[in-house]
């Protein structure tokens, strides 16, 4: 019997992995490692790692506070998507 | 004594409720009322009012399935913040 997953997971699942990816390109364009944003954002070097690999649902606000360190435009870790 | 209140806490309260502003905004500016806009994104009602007055922090799934819910880019929720 295939494990039926529900569609809004799936959804989820892809919007995650599309904000880690981008995060990520994003990061290593300013040239920061994770270590380096973690501390300049003030969370935990676990939750930037976490994040990038699409396994977190973050909040808004730890949205605009990784925005903030990486002195970018919140939307720009939206894109296409 | 004044009751201290933790800087980030004052932080995220101005984040969430500028974003329930402009939620607010781009809502009103498509012509939709809470509830078509419940209906569309198939959030609760209670979920979309509070989000609207800054008292709940969202999750970026939650964000990008109401940006999908009024036809525009999700960086547009995000404007000046």
């Amino acid at each position: 019997m295939p494990q039926l997953y529900p569609v809004h997971k799936i959804r989820d699942k892809e919007i995650l992995e599309k904000f880690g990816t981008n995060l990520k390109v994003i990061r290593k364009e300013k040239g920061l490692t994770q270590e380096e944003l973690a501390f300049r954002s003030g969370l935990a070097l676990s939750q930037i790692a976490r994040i990038e690999t699409g396994r977190l649902n973050s909040s808004i606000c730890t949205l605009i506070t990784i925005a903030k360190a990486l002195q970018i435009e919140p939307g720009e870790l939206l894109k296409a998507m």
